[in-house]
């Protein structure tokens, strides 16, 4: 640090007033730096708020020609019927609840059973159909601990009739997570540090292979900033990171991932959005470790971040040019958690009551993040943690109150998803070369016309030619 | 000085061992990890405050045995004279104020030119004998923005003068630092990023060659954790290191630093204590990058650390094995600065008085705090950031007041460093073989008698056998 307050002037510092957002860009390909990589450079303080609505259209939609042809023919002045399917946007969510649905258990069967996060008036068929029409990704429990309590008898059929479950309705789903140092397996504290990493690689291998084409994203390994100095208590996955490092952590769990499923999407994932996980980030990306998604968590139960904290928030982490997945939000819809919680699992309160001024102001910031995030080209995914009230820490965090009605954050967003950023069937009149034009959100569509149907795809931002052939 | 002549065991090595140091290290060699890198782990969590006495004297004391010969014979039943010279720890001060004394500038010549950190009252004769009787190491400023303000014209001799001044006493210089974004060049703002980093290279190889032999020691890099996304204001090095990231920024200026000298010893340095710069340092080690010690900064303006959190705190980071400096340390003996300011330079106030109750507070911290920094083996230097008051922040941080009249903590550290942890010229008589015993601090040691003198080292802590020809 500096050591004088003096001569502040010295460095001509009048010239900087401009606060130039960009830097110039200069090229270092005439400076032979050995192992240099060249970062893709999204700006770093393009914070200020916008009006998201022009982002999102620009980095979220298509422009779409269609030629419909029939037998080789322009099918001219016809109508036709177009159907938007899926956003190609993944609008996720915690599938946690639906295990005992999805396995047909009853009640009195599952209370044994119930993964974190399974809210006590969650699982059922209404609830389930609230899901399905708002979500289009799962992400399903894999903590080591509640899957595997006695070593060699994991919970894995149970899990996979309930991947199933999702899959079979269309949604894709990811397991969360591989590696974590918290809720892992008790039964590791028994063994040696070598025997403790055997079995971390292990279980990688068993899982990825045993719900392989089923499940193909993982959460490879969860806040790894804090691993080897997490000290709330002794635990076998700490021990180890402790002892070979983070980098080397990181790369044998991916090594085994990648192995176990070439085909997979592997997340690093963190709730440390400090420089910390960039530093880390940077040293995987440095050692040659292949990520192929960055996992940003974002509970907000001490308050929602807002648009500028959002935005300089995946500025900084889409500098290294890999798709973010907002993995973990939850904006609550009652008294925000005081913020000297530093560990949000240290605010355990009997009751944490959902209000009506709380839910109008969750829908309020629902809506201004989805928005946030999609008015960002880099950020991929969303997941929000848990469509009922009642889950983690008891919170007010859902879409859906305890009773199983839906809060104004449920509409809100759904207005937006399936509304506003939606093409509900929409007749259009194809003209003398058998083409329609439509604006729409990127994803899968259907267009229909005499009574043939024929999907296609919206895979890019901008003008898209697409030919049919019905 | 050591209570040594009389207690011959006082180092009593096996006595200490019930601190539990040594965390119980699970062997990974069975385990196949790419890459891996297995690293000494000191313990994260042996931070209980215990007497740091006897680790003092574990890890930074010999149990020396001298076999005095003369002309081959041994030199029985004599009476001899031991004396330390310096100590092998650091005990070290940034030398900014004696730039002026050192080129024999005149008051009314050196207000222009003042360095960062030279204190209105400091860079007097009589402040610098007080410097000269307390430290043993020295830190020297090279701000690019003012070592070299206008480019092409580095202000070298002025350094290199005042780098020999103390060279000439004995004292070995750092330099302190070549790459930082603060107090950087504004002139590299007018160049494109490739020929910034070129600059910052060329500024590397000319400065440590320029100093060669007269400064071997660099503060390589400075806070390279928030060097990318320092985002006060515009600047060259926060420019680049966006650009190419952080751990191609260290290696470039590591090869540079190395290759211009590859006798000097290189420090990463930063300020950011959390898990960022563990992560960085994880990142740069795993890139292969040499780094010979890391440097903590601890400017505890805002309070004293306390026993706990230093011994946390280094622990944390002796965990890769590296040497430790301590290298830019402040407690101040006015008020404490609020907690609430998070940037040290954003407290501007036009007056921060010493108390005789701060300084009171400041001389028992202080005592404490080398005592705790000595008591871990990882440690080998302290620098403390300016003898005198009125330095970086117009802060009461010295050891010396604005009128040049030591304050007790000068005195309480002084009783140490040459007291308590000091053999000041003692007679002792040699056996019948020659041989005379004593306990001592790690450092340079001369023994005279009969008008003759020989030097020798204590290098190792431990029993230590040495012979000496008279």
């Amino acid at each position: 640090m500096l050591s004088s307050i003096k001569s502040v002037n010295v460095l001509g510092i009048t010239d900087l007033s401009g606060g130039g957002e960009e830097a110039p860009g200069g090229d270092l390909s005439a400076l032979s730096i050995p192992g240099g990589r060249s970062m893709s450079s999204h700006p770093a303080s393009s914070s200020a708020v916008v009006d998201p609505d022009p982002l999102i259209r620009k980095h979220r939609t298509a422009g779409a020609t269609l030629t419909v042809t029939a037998n080789g023919t322009p099918l001219a002045d016809r109508e036709v019927v177009v159907a938007q399917r899926r956003h190609k946007f993944l609008f996720g969510c915690i599938g946690f609840d639906f295990i005992p649905l999805a396995n047909g258990e009853t009640a009195t069967d599952d209370g044994e059973r119930r993964s974190l996060g399974e809210s006590p008036a969650s699982g059922s068929q209404q609830v389930a159909d609230l899901w399905f029409d708002l979500f289009n990704f799962a992400t399903l429990p894999f903590y080591w601990g509640h899957f595997e309590p006695v070593r060699g008898r994991p919970d894995t059929e149970r899990l996979l009739t309930t991947a199933r479950w999702f899959a079979d309705r269309g949604i894709p789903v990811k397991g969360h997570p591989l590696t974590w140092h918290t809720e892992t397996a008790g039964w590791l504290m028994d063994l040696s540090n070598a025997e403790i990493a055997k079995a971390q690689v292990d279980r990688i291998r068993r899982d990825m292979t045993d719900f392989s084409g089923v499940i193909d994203m993982w959460d490879v390994i969860n806040e790894a900033v804090i691993m080897p100095i997490f000290d709330k208590y002794d635990n076998g996955i700490t021990r180890i990171c402790r002892e070979i490092g983070r980098i080397p952590m990181v790369r044998m769990v991916f090594d085994a991932a990648r192995e176990a499923n070439p085909h997979a999407t592997l997340l690093l994932n963190d709730f440390d959005m400090s420089a910390a996980y960039e530093c880390l980030i940077e040293g995987v990306l440095e050692a040659g470790i292949k990520i192929d998604v960055l996992g940003l968590q974002s509970h907000m139960h001490q308050g929602y971040w807002g648009e500028e904290k959002t935005l300089a928030t995946i500025d900084r982490f889409a500098r290294y040019g890999l798709p973010i997945h907002f993995t973990e939000t939850t904006i609550v819809s009652g008294h925000i958690m005081p913020e000297e919680i530093v560990d949000l699992n240290d605010y355990q309160i009997p009751e944490w009551p959902t209000t009506p001024e709380g839910e109008a102001r969750q829908a309020d910031e629902i809506v201004r993040h989805y928005k946030t995030l999609l008015s960002h080209p880099a950020v991929e995914a969303m997941t929000y943690w848990g469509l009922s009230d009642g889950g983690w820490l008891g919170a007010p965090g859902g879409f859906v109150r305890a009773d199983g009605t839906p809060k104004p954050s449920y509409d809100a967003l759904r207005s937006l998803v399936k509304g506003e950023w939606w093409l509900p069937p929409t007749t259009m009149v194809t003209d003398a070369d058998g083409r329609v034009r439509f604006d729409g959100f990127l994803g899968e569509y259907e267009i229909t016309a005499g009574g043939r149907s024929v999907t296609f795809t919206l895979d890019e931002p901008g003008d898209a030619e697409v030919a049919v052939s019905l």
